[in-house]
């Protein structure tokens, strides 16, 4: 049975559920930050997906993407299946700027983890909430 | 019209090309490291491919997955799409060993990039064309 890993569930706020996907908001907020992770049992590569759940995937990454780019209007968006240590399968989203802190750079490992500030946290969470719910893709939270 | 972005060019070693994608071996020896790049102009983000190009870039990244897989057995592959600095859609796909230099950090930025001995070279770009011409999707070089 599917079961969210315990170190994603630490490390991040959970957003709400797309057909294949829990959607996860990272609890660094040096960047904005969202960790699609399909609910699957066993699952630690993308290819390891059935074809149906690879293109479910492949959609859900698209709408995510769309609604960070329309929330955080980001210069450039970096999605990466890495999992070196947390096997569960999760891609990373993350909206990135030009004046972001670890730019060019990649994110991980770069800086320390920053906390959110409560306002900033709940707008944030609310804001990518909105645009998912008004996606057209069946969504809860 | 479409063209491998220069800084691409000198980073890498063409090995070939699928449908869509042009796919290149990093000159960086630390990792066995390919990257996808599609054919199109002026693309910078999965999202920006059109439908059947996404469903494409799937399929093509699931075949160098499995043939990388094949040919170097790692523990992990990391899949990603960054673009900070070269903004032409490249989508990295790396294999990943728990006793690699960089191991569980993610490479980019880790380590300075070094050079392959030329028959290691030679041989690991001989294996990676061998199971992708023999893999049933269309591919030159």
């Amino acid at each position: 049975m599917f079961e969210l890993d315990k170190r994603l569930v630490d490390a991040s706020h959970a957003l709400g559920e797309l057909p294949l996907s829990i959607v996860l908001l990272s609890r660094d907020a040096n960047f904005p930050w969202c960790i699609l992770v399909p609910k699957r049992d066993q699952v630690s590569e993308i290819h390891h997906l059935n074809h149906s759940d690879q293109l479910q995937l492949l959609k859900e990454s698209q709408l995510l993407c769309s609604a960070m780019m329309e929330v955080f209007k980001p210069d450039k968006l970096n999605i990466a299946a890495l999992g070196n240590v947390v096997k569960q399968l999760h891609i990373h989203h993350v909206a990135r700027f030009t004046k972001d802190l670890a730019w060019p750079g990649a994110i991980w490992g770069a800086l320390p983890a920053q906390q959110y500030q409560h306002d900033d946290l709940v707008s944030r969470i609310a804001m990518i909430r909105k645009v998912l719910a008004e996606s057209g893709m069946t969504w809860a939270h």
